[in-house]
């Protein structure tokens, strides 16, 4: 399944941390072209409370309305490893700091058309380190809300907890506690 | 959490089914903007054979290499129910159609930055319908692998399946299945 290759790539435009670009592609039947958007990359934090989780509500103009997720950012900061940006994002968005953070996966979001890449963590040993300050005003309005890690299982089913990232984050971490309890007994 | 609303769209750039535009928002400070990337919505789809799961492994130009994925397309057939689209997908990209097709969720990919919605579905009682034609490049270069849908949960955590949106089906798909048959015992 190898057979293709990018050969060139004209920018289309730039807005804001977004690339709009039309590449061309080398395939078994010659050149074409697609268009794609590079994204910086992302990290999303799965913060641990005992058994609980602190999640976020947060407005999202591109879908014009509110989600329920879990804290997250992009990668912004040129030279940040991932750890790194999800320990600002987690002390800006909800005001900790984790004094554990462990890798669970790292996935394409979308990659019939961006390149962006999430580092998945999740938090624990959290510490209570400034008030967060949010530095986008889509932040600075978001609300923060503490709820059992076992009650996001509904939320999914039920369709109030839409957020892509935040659902393998919820699910995944759900499935190693349940693994790690199986173990114990 | 109200207190945003979008006034104003201005597309910057059209590029194949792309919309890159800027948004003007009102929130609590005044007016923002903010670039987001306008995509039609898609659908996925978990084709199951018994125990076993249907994948398809695809070049993917906005990544630069080959995925392993779910069945899934976009919703680029105006007016097209997501069921239709997901059907349709389904014989296109491996030649079955499902006798039953299960809506499991709905999510948004990757909303900071795009508006794509995903509609998934599980479909069982597949028959084979037609040899899988492929109407892109990339769909006639495409290879179909069937394995145990047991199998996946450790493509997923060492890192061989990196799509959102088919870890999302396979857990999801997997939480369910490990249900039915705790509902059954």
């Amino acid at each position: 399944m190898t057979g293709f290759r990018v050969v060139g790539s004209v920018t289309r435009a730039h807005a804001g941390f977004l690339e709009l670009a039309e590449l061309t592609v080398v395939g078994p039947d010659g050149e074409f072209t697609r268009s794609v958007v590079r994204h910086p990359g992302a990290v999303v934090v799965v913060p641990l409370v005992d058994e609980d989780v602190i999640l976020v509500r947060q407005y999202r103009a591109a879908v014009g309305r509110s989600l329920l997720e879990l804290p997250a950012g992009k990668r912004d900061v040129a030279g940040e490893a991932p750890a790194a940006t999800a320990t600002r994002e987690l002390e800006e968005e909800i005001g900790r700091r984790p004094g554990r953070l462990t890798k669970l996966c790292e996935f394409y979001n979308s990659p019939g058309f961006t390149d962006e890449y999430t580092h998945l963590y999740c938090a624990t040993d959290l510490t209570r380190a400034v008030t967060p300050r949010g530095v986008s005003v889509e932040e600075r309005a978001m609300s923060i809300e503490q709820l059992p890690l076992a009650a996001t299982a509904d939320l999914i089913a039920t369709g109030e907890l839409i957020d892509a990232k935040s659902i393998i984050g919820l699910m995944l971490t759900q499935q190693l506690l349940e693994r790690g309890r199986a173990g114990q007994t």
